[in-house]
């Protein structure tokens, strides 16, 4: 870990995306995602899922009668809805938008109790228990997210409204747990990540303490939880205080060397700890970090980004055990790390960081949204079986179609403001240089220059930077060569460097005084290559799944010759594979690959002595994310080779 | 359907097994599994499962002081283990095992209350709600166990006591249940199969009527349990009555055209719908029993013969869905498919019907006791694989170890019942053929004839069949050829008869004026070979499974060169397999397969363009039914290819 530098805090606003991917999908949230969810928490969308999550703000504010409704949690789709509409406020500007924005704030402001309390669950359905009940309850929780959309509506559009009541809240927070108040931690890590939001926009620290005690805190005293529940004649979830690993507290946090329990508060805790380790120079929490980062994505990962093998509890499993039909691969799983991992790219670059963003965005996170942005998925499967997901009873969770809400909604507000603020993981300034961490075409204004990227990716391979630097001081610029690319050529001002270019852990780095207009190209190959799992992911054996660059791609049964169900289909070995650009139709713009395939005929008894007989057949596949938006069928990922 | 022809009734006594094979294991079952289960019974084996089966009976019949304890079926459990022991004492005569058992019979009749009734769950503990929660309650199931054990303790020993008790308890129930009575039906079919054992035992048709009562009114009123739970006060289970399909309740039974729900329950109904087919001379019953046969056996059931593909509701799910890894599989469930098989062989002789059994007998029924006859699976699974297995949500079902015993006991007095009376499941004699369906060495005294067969299968395939006629009337002698044998050579009396042999649906026929000293030989041809599933089926893609005659083989893990997690060997296509009598510890006297596989190395990271690189290793593969009788670890049937 180098010694502290100064990390220039992104805000949206200095970040223009203007790119092929990425603009398509960020204006579809600004024209279709963020109406929608706002009616959606307004209840204004008829057959969604109730949510009532502005109505539980007016009733604690005293402005409507009535119950709280929904999940203990519930407040905590408003707050991330904020934090989105905050980041689009400066993708694009829109007065209407923030004004109603702005009285959701006032909203959220008169439901506030004068002692800095803020929670609609307690405020209307259990004012007495406030605090009592820190495993099930989520009050840390929601005021995690309020801070962070506090944090992010001040530095985009410099309105501290929010921030205030956030800070009301915190001093409220402050006053009860720490040191030498209550030894509490969340029963649901994000407070954390609240606090440290809140102590860069305000620069107090006492914030940033607050998140390094309750991450400190943690595990250290497993049965917390337990001596929490004894002194209590109610519950809420019926939680197990023993299940400590669900919730991380069977170790104190360096201590744990494994992923477990729940994906989501996993890794909201490692964005937490990645952040103090850097805030509080502490290279034993980034060694913490970096060991369940190895196993996550070395043991635990989905080829899709997805992380969390089982619904039961939303969680890890252990090493290797990826199940494709009965995987979890929640979305805001998918979306944590890619917070996780901007995190650590912040203290270290290593492509590893950025390779997992890209493999998340491309794929887990991006297949939680129906391609017309008003459908979302919690569980992303990289199996579907007809007649089983959805149905059969351990296949329940794993839907079929995107619903339009969810009675837990965590997902579609995070993916929301995870896209509208992408220009800021793409991105990171230090001392003497700027990392380029994503292929996305945009202008970033940064202290050391104003860089303007060009890129094809991830159609085509074909990226640029134009330097104009506002420093005449050397630095480098170092660029991230994602994975994927199987080879790239290099060109500085239209010369090849190859042979001279310093490439380190995935990022190539160019030091040099740089002068107006200087341009870096780079030309990756991004061949279609077939993938293969470590033999011992049980699931995927004797499988191969087809990617494109950083793009995942998958069968649907529609697409298949004879749209038989996709069991019976196989892809021999020395198949070609050739593209073609989709010109119309929901996959308009993508690329598909066809390939000849090999089609098992339907034997004459279930078990036989004769080897299943091939027919040849056409196959396509199709990008990941894309998956669902047409005819209802079977989906895989890994096909049988 | 032919005109009703007699079919003798077989007893145990007048089949005596002398078989490498068989014999073996019935003498594991009188010398140990019979007396084990005694043990248990009466609670007095240390660390297993409490039964308290038996002291529920000396409770309700006023002998003992205390409550009921177990299910609510926990009678079934004693009369199960009479009746193997019915069947027990005519393989070789025990007095004092005998006595013991009169002792039990006379504790049954005691327990008896006046009117007849008898359940020992009602009678201890809920006397006011007798014959109320036929949904849940399983008192009609009980008592057709009851009968059951009646019929066979009479038929085998002569001896009357519990076939008195079982009249009286039949003559109860059909006071109440019945066209112009209560049109109630079982919620766990089994009572049919008591009434229609009453019936050939007693001739009393007023028992056979019940049995076809209880078959036809079921599913004429779907909702018949929502109507009974309406009335109540009480649940037992608390059971939907509205899973209709789970009992089979949601539709008459001629109009259920796929098999579905509980499988035990299913098929329990299928033996009691085809002897009443033959019964009733009612070829409509046997086309829907045909019906139902063909979508179990072509779609529906494992390659051991395990049926029933999910944990939740222990149920068939729908055709080609057979996980390996989370199947259920019941023990119980394949025993009653050899019933069922076998009174479809009563009807028409169709060598699917032996050849199921056999599947049966040799793989998923076996594997179901370890071989020290003293621990019993009660899933059967065709995959294990370590931390998964037995302890993720999921497969919690799926024991990796048998148990000594289970709260939910059916099994493994199931198993004890069956194989006691094997004898009885080899032969079919008819006015004028004597069918032989099992390649056992036995002697049948039958009515036309004395047959001594001599087999040396499943380990060779020389059979002999030596007749000693009573008849000077010619008969034909049929003999099954298991669907196994690649090729057969048929010999009568030393000479080759390949070129005049009639051979129909799987059966020899010779029609001869048998003479004393007549010898049928069959030489069956049962090389190794590999199997493959239809390609629908999802769960065996691009594997293949071993079988050597009737014998599936599986691997597991502690055989293997490396003895690494299973799912990272192959088998190649090419690889030559060979035999090796294994001549010590467990497997002593079984054939093991030995081939050269291969070895997939882990891979430097999870994902990767590479293809896995293969070593060679050796690999060995053990019969099926011997599982998890050595070192624990992975398990599996199905082998990629």
């Amino acid at each position: 870990m180098k010694e502290k530098e100064k990390t220039r805090q992104l805000r949206v606003r200095d970040i223009e995306i203007r790119d092929d991917f990425w603009s398509k999908i960020q204006d579809l949230i600004i024209d279709e995602a963020i109406p929608y969810q706002e009616r959606v928490l307004r209840d204004e969308v008829e057959g969604a899922e109730k949510s009532h999550a502005i109505e539980n703000f007016r009733i604690a504010a005293g402005l409507s009668e009535g119950q709280f409704y929904g999940f203990v949690f519930q407040d905590s789709d408003v707050a991330k809805w904020l934090e989105g509409v905050a980041y689009a406020l400066s993708v694009r500007p829109d007065k209407a938008l923030e004004e109603r924005a702005d009285k959701v704030i006032g909203l959220i402001g008169k439901a506030q109790q004068p002692d800095g309390y803020l929670d609609t669950y307690f405020i209307i359905k259990e004012p007495d228990h406030k605090w009592q009940n820190l495993q099930e309850c989520h009050e840390l929780y929601c005021a995690g997210h309020m801070m962070e959309a506090g944090a992010a509506y001040y530095r985009e559009t410099g309105k501290d409204a929010l921030l205030s009541i956030c800070e009301k809240l915190a001093d409220h927070i402050a006053d009860r747990f720490g040191p030498d108040k209550i030894h509490g931690v969340p029963g649901h890590q994000e407070i954390e990540n609240g606090l440290l939001a809140l102590y860069r926009e305000t620069g107090k620290e006492k914030y940033r303490d607050l998140a390094s005690f309750f991450i400190e805190e943690r595990g250290k005293d497993p049965d917390f939880f337990h001596k929490e529940k004894a002194g209590r004649d109610w519950v809420h979830f019926n939680m197990d205080p023993n299940d400590r690993k669900y919730m991380q507290m069977h170790a104190p946090v360096r201590a744990q060397k494994q992923a477990s329990g729940h994906a989501v508060r996993q890794v909201y805790m490692l964005m937490a700890m990645a952040s103090l380790a850097k805030e509080m120079q502490d290279p034993t929490l980034y060694d913490a970090c970096r060991t369940l980062w190895e196993d996550i994505t070395r043991r635990q990962t989905y080829i899709t980004g997805g992380i969390g093998s089982t619904v039961h509890g939303e969680a890890f499993t252990f090493g290797y055990d990826l199940p494709n039909d009965t995987v979890y691969a929640e979305t805001c799983a998918s979306i944590a790390m890619v917070m996780f991992a901007k995190r650590m790219l912040d203290i270290e670059p290593d492509g590893d960081y950025a390779d997992i963003m890209e493999k998340e965005l491309y794929n887990g996170i991006l297949s939680g949204m129906q391609l017309d942005g008003k459908a979302f998925f919690y569980v992303n499967p990289l199996e579907v079986v007809s007649g089983v997901s959805g149905t059969l009873p351990d296949y329940r969770h794993v839907l079929t179609r995107r619903p339009k809400w969810y009675a837990c909604a965590c997902c579609p507000p995070n993916l929301v403001r995870l896209m509208m603020s992408l220009g800021t993981y793409a991105w990171t300034e230090t001392d003497d240089c700027i990392f380029s961490h994503l292929l996305i075409g945009q202008t970033a204004r940064l202290d050391k220059a104003e860089i303007e990227v060009h890129s094809s990716y991830p159609q085509k391979g074909m990226v640029s930077w134009k330097v104009s630097p506002r420093t005449e001081t050397p630095f480098n610029l170092a660029v991230h060569i994602p994975s994927c690319a199987v080879s790239t050529e290099i060109r500085l001002n239209g010369s090849t460097i190859n042979d001279t270019a310093k490439i380190e852990k995935g990022y190539l780095y160019l030091h040099r005084a740089w002068q107006e207009g200087d341009l870096l190209e780079l030309m990756f190959d991004i061949p279609v290559r077939r993938v293969y799992a470590d033999p011992r992911v049980r699931s995927d054996a004797g499988c191969t799944a087809l990617m494109r660059g950083p793009v995942v791609y998958c069968f649907e049964q529609t697409d298949q010759e004879g749209r038989d169900r996709l069991c019976t289909y196989r892809l021999p070995r020395e198949a070609a594979i050739t593209e073609e650009l989709c010109t119309e139709g929901p996959l308009e713009g993508m690329i598909l690959l066809h390939m000849q395939g090999l089609h098992l005929k339907p034997a004459e008894t279930l078990y036989s002595a004769e080897r299943p007989e091939p027919d040849t057949a056409s196959l396509t596949a199709i990008p990941y994310y894309a998956w669902a938006n047409r005819e209802e069928g079977d989906m895989r990922v890994w096909i049988p080779e």
